[in-house]
């Protein structure tokens, strides 16, 4: 990436990366059709036939990845070093303004018995609504010296806190202590910076004890993966390239966000996605487009459902195409396959689409063509950015 | 690896890593088969027919690897930055049984002339028993100030010592000159804190030289290729696995103890080794091995018998498989072609088995399905491991 600034190279051209979350997968059996080489998806194959397919692996091979990682990488970011924690993680998720220096924690409410130790660590997995209350009861009672906080319900017993202040920083243990039985764990420092930190989420977590002590069964929270947000380097300030972001999730414009790209308005659905493209078309250079769902299906296991949501998304490339992008890379941030419920290591197919792409041959769009037809070979997710760029017309040669 | 370790997991899973030394090949003469694409091997067939194919790359593209670090890659050890020395591996070659701090280096016995110049760098060659009688001799008659040292015969000509002692280093240059006429190089430290071990090694050499005096062709020593055995973390730490070696060779099990794994006992033949892994199949989480005479064959420029040496090593496969693992991985530490009687740069064909991988579009195990058929794609050996673990089950997804 210190080696790609300097190349940077102005062009009147416009990228694409439309991401299907999760798009890879496996077959129902061994031996049989992923849920990509099930579905019915003619503007996919259309453009697998047109352009050149391979493989990208989000981290490293073998590496199952968090959504963080995954779209980090995709932006060209190293996902090792540039690593974001889960409380800033689950800040974005929520959709909270987060600001530099920032130190974010998710938490859990817990209930604790009359010795402090925990009895269950989700507090009877409360309804949001219980949460909400208790949120807003907290964001009242608790006042801290030397930060503000702001207290947001997630789910279900999960919230996010996030600390904001001077000099604030992460380096803390989680106070969940994982089993049941025990007490909390205290919030240590494990560097000198860090102390102001771990005095403040001392205080926060005494005040708040003392502000649920009547609650049941939500009487204590649980804190953890302390994180602070680190300035990225923009995307416009690396690539030279204007960046919007369309994604329905707040985690995904909140990733966007860390990159510097402007979070493009839209309405909920696919097809409000394509129509704040449209909208926003002449505006930016770079254009990322996220598909939820054909995760949300993987995760549930329902291999039928993730094949319709991605002819669902299929069904989005004609109006897409007809905007005249120069350059289109289709992927997903990782492979969640119906099988396994869950993200998985698998690479993810990628097809790479530009007048200067060399051809193959894939004439459609699935993780077995990508792999042994396919010209474009299995990358770190890391090489699509530069990929992109160079089938843009938007990188400088490099040396004499 | 640093980032690997902190996302092991438990898991019932069984895993197997079986290695026929240097099973990639050349055809006889360009554009014909393979050692292994020649060989009737039904069952290699059916596993890269069932699982995933690729290549992997020992070191780096073009760089043909040693023993040491081709074994290591495969362990998931960066085999540039985790090199052991040559010294150690002939330590670990004649199975001593090599102690963390241990320096060793090869010994070449050699004859010199009455001012002390090297006149044939390996004395005529002379034969193991002369060897092993002068190796009897040096142990009764030096006494080193400092250190103990073991003197082991090799074969031939060659030898090796091992030196034990508090803080010895091993920056030390080899005393053989390469070439004839000149006396021996004297042994210099290239740092301060070699400047021990270079005394006890100058020591050494002068003593042995006395003893050696009135021999004939084996007069003197060389010494070359001083290596201090350094401590690798396990790999039950970093994977979290308990792990058991199979080989028949001392210095493989030699670098499996390196890496922590448990040596199993095994008779000399394949099938013992079959029968060592049936033994102990309940003992160990992974398994490592070692099919020695693919390569030995390679070496001896004999095409016919390392293709009946892998079509050996075929056979062996259903007893294998009968026992069940949940992760099979096949494939040679490194190419040695019979063509070149030597290791070879060229990658080597792999095949990784589990009901989570995804097919492709081989159906029989050879370099050229592997390349152009096969779905993996071509990998540094390093990658093997997390391969294995994450189709295991065995890793943790990286960040939320």
């Amino acid at each position: 990436m210190d080696f790609l600034a300097p190349l940077k190279r102005k062009a009147d051209t416009k990228l694409l990366m439309l991401i299907a979350d999760g798009l890879g997968g496996l077959p129902r059996t061994p031996g049989g059709l992923t849920e990509l080489e099930t579905a019915r998806t003619p503007n996919l194959d259309r453009l697998a036939k047109e352009g050149t397919c391979g493989l990208l692996d989000p981290v490293s091979p073998g590496i199952t990845p968090g959504s963080g990682p995954a779209h980090l990488a995709l932006f060209g970011y190293d996902p090792i070093t540039c690593n974001v924690g889960r409380g800033l993680l689950g800040a974005l998720g929520v959709g909270f303004p987060i600001q530099h220096g920032d130190v974010a924690a998710r938490i859990n409410f817990c209930t604790v018995d009359a010795h402090g130790r925990v009895t269950d660590r989700r507090a009877g997995r409360i309804a949001t609504d219980v949460n909400q209350r208790l949120v807003q009861k907290l964001r009242k009672a608790v006042e801290l010296q030397g930060a503000e906080f702001f207290l947001e319900t997630e789910k279900e017993h999960r919230a996010v806190v996030i600390f904001r202040g001077a000099d604030l920083h992460d380096a803390l243990n989680d106070t969940d202590p994982q089993v049941t039985g025990v007490e909390p764990h205290g919030v240590v420092a494990a560097d000198e910076k860090s102390k102001k930190m771990a005095k403040i989420a001392h205080d926060f977590i005494e005040q708040t004890a003392k502000v649920l002590a009547n609650e049941h069964p939500a009487n204590m929270v649980l804190l953890r993966g302390f994180a602070r947000s680190e300035k990225f380097r923009s995307m416009q300030e690396i690539y030279g390239i204007t960046c919007g972001a369309i994604a329905t999730y707040p985690m995904y414009r909140g990733v966007a966000k860390l990159v510097g790209m402007d979070v493009i308005e839209c309405g909920p659905e696919p097809e409000d996605e394509v129509e704040a493209l449209k909208g926003s078309f002449a505006t930016y250079d770079f254009f990322y487009v996220h598909y939820k769902k054909t995760d949300s299906r993987g995760e549930d296991g329902d291999f039928d459902a993730k094949v319709r949501e991605i002819e669902h998304f299929d069904s989005l490339l004609p109006a897409i195409r007809e905007l005249k992008f120069d350059v289109i890379a289709v992927t997903g941030d990782h492979s969640t396959p119906a099988v396994l419920k869950a993200h998985s290591w698998h690479p993810c197919p990628v097809v790479l689409w530009s007048k200067y792409e060399r051809t193959d041959l894939c004439d459609a769009f699935g993780e077995t063509q990508c792999a042994t037809r396919g010209a474009l070979g299995r990358h770190p997710s890391t090489h699509l950015m530069p990929l992109m760029l160079a089938n843009a017309m938007r990188l400088e040669k490099f040396g004499a």
